[in-house]
């Protein structure tokens, strides 16, 4: 398909609003005890967002001709697990953030001890989905595969990882490989994730398209950090709902402070050169993929 | 198999021996990054401890005539979801506990981000082995249906949602009626999954003998709670491996405080009783299970 900025505009729009319903869905309702848990994680997961994973999700989907009915469990795990992760990063004890997409992040909005049970609660919930979706692949196989990277990539080896190893820096100096290990870890496991269970919704294809799905998915996942950092230098925080300049001012090591603005602002376009390379086997079908890694290096929040 | 002091002592000698190495050989290495979050949760779940929700799973797994190496993922993955628990419990925020058994708590030995962090990490471990451990049964659909009560039983409809009610009735007074539903959540929840996840292993079990396993589960689900509460009056914390009086000094609802010590001790045996009368339709290939039983309303630690 012909992608165009108003095109996707309108697809972006589609999949944001199709995964808050699904989110809805599953999410517990905020009257049902515990009533302040379940405020809680709907407080986190609704909040207005860019919806990211997802909508990699669906558009991973929509180039493999799969139908998106057969992805919103995927859309709505990995976006379970992205709001987790923000809830606990959020946390006193780790990057003690008070604003978080525009509002006040979740433990100031409720308390600490709730806060770490919602995290807690949005875990088990991604995997319930998975484990549960009877609109998803019947294939049981494909669905244990899909809980099996999902868990691999989210935990010590992936993104709760990439957390620690980011604790671990504030205030040292990395080089450029360490901080890289870092973000691989800590964003980019979890992106790769989202194509990888879209990928895993059908069983059309060989392991030479996996493995270019996986390499353009290696290469957004970076290129995406990396937009994140030089925005941190370069954004505002209205633009950004969150506060600008927070991770130099907490003295966390970034691309720009590593390798400077403009050698970052190169990076992330060469990071956008492998994807489309990446993606180079795939006919227009995949127009929708090469545009969203554009639009990670160009967007602005 | 007749069941005595003797043998049942060996089988669970025997079912923690196991279950550690197994834990073992799950836990990522302490020598692999990020060290300092795999050393943390390999603190937290190799901690010595009863593990009573292994013994559960291999027991029910030696009444039902299954191969104990196809419920060694299970063992672990309900280990692992309990250790989790424990670790964010402990927090500051939450019951700001600094001894658990009988070591510093995760946050004391480590810090609270690793703390968090571990916890965060072992949840999604717990689910990566139900995913991947290909020496469990072969299907996939009853390995999901494992996956599936798991994170139904350890999210905020099962422990996690316990764990708020409890931090909610601090310093509240609360009716028998509510603090049963408080501890059904809290731990009856994960006990129920330890013997549900053996009991998914075969295809073997009619609907009748489900149901009567379920029974079981709830009412030693409880039991080893009212155990609990009246422990936290007569133990000490030497035996106990955690602070004596901790819950009345928080002054947290016990069923001691609510319903008195006798009746809390009445209480438990009528639960051990209904137990047994659940067991009835088994033959004595169960007896292992009503040993547990009476072990739950009779131990000491």
């Amino acid at each position: 398909m012909k992608i165009d900025a108003r095109l996707f505009d309108s697809l972006v729009a589609d999949y944001q609003q199709r995964v808050d319903t699904a989110l809805d869905h599953w999410l517990p309702p905020a009257d049902v005890n515990p009533v302040r848990l379940h405020q809680a994680m709907r407080y986190a997961v609704l909040a207005p967002g860019k919806r990211v994973r997802p909508i990699l999700v669906y558009a991973t989907a929509a180039a493999l001709g799969i139908d998106p009915q057969r992805v919103d469990g995927a859309a709505c795990a990995v976006e379970i697990i992205h709001a987790y992760s923000l809830i606990h990063d959020d946390l006193p004890a780790m990057d003690d953030d008070d604003l978080r997409r525009g509002r006040p992040t979740c433990h100031r909005e409720f308390d600490e001890a709730t806060a770490i049970l919602a995290g807690d609660s949005l875990q088990a919930l991604a995997f319930y989905i998975i484990s549960h979706d009877s609109a998803m692949t019947p294939d049981a196989a494909a669905r244990l595969q899909m809980i099996e990277k999902l868990s691999l990539f989210s935990g010590s080896r992936g993104m709760a990882g990439g957390q620690a190893i980011d604790l671990a820096a504030v205030g040292k100096s990395l080089n450029i490989a360490e901080l890289e290990t870092m973000h691989i870890h800590k964003t980019g496991a979890l992106i790769r994730t989202c194509i990888q269970l879209a990928a895993l919704s059908t069983d059309a294809l060989d392991d030479t398209q996996l493995q270019a799905l996986d390499s353009y998915a290696k290469s957004i996942g970076l290129s995406f950090q990396v937009q994140d950092d030089i925005l941190d230098v370069t954004g505002d925080t209205e633009t950004l709902g969150k506060m600008q300049g927070a991770d130099s001012a907490r003295n966390k090591p970034t691309y720009p402070s590593i390798i400077g603005l403009q050698a970052s602002q190169e990076k992330a376009l060469d990071l956008h050169q492998n994807a489309l390379q990446a993606l180079s086997i795939f006919g227009e079908e995949a127009d929708i993929l090469r545009y969203i890694s554009a639009w990670f290096v160009e967007r602005r929040n």
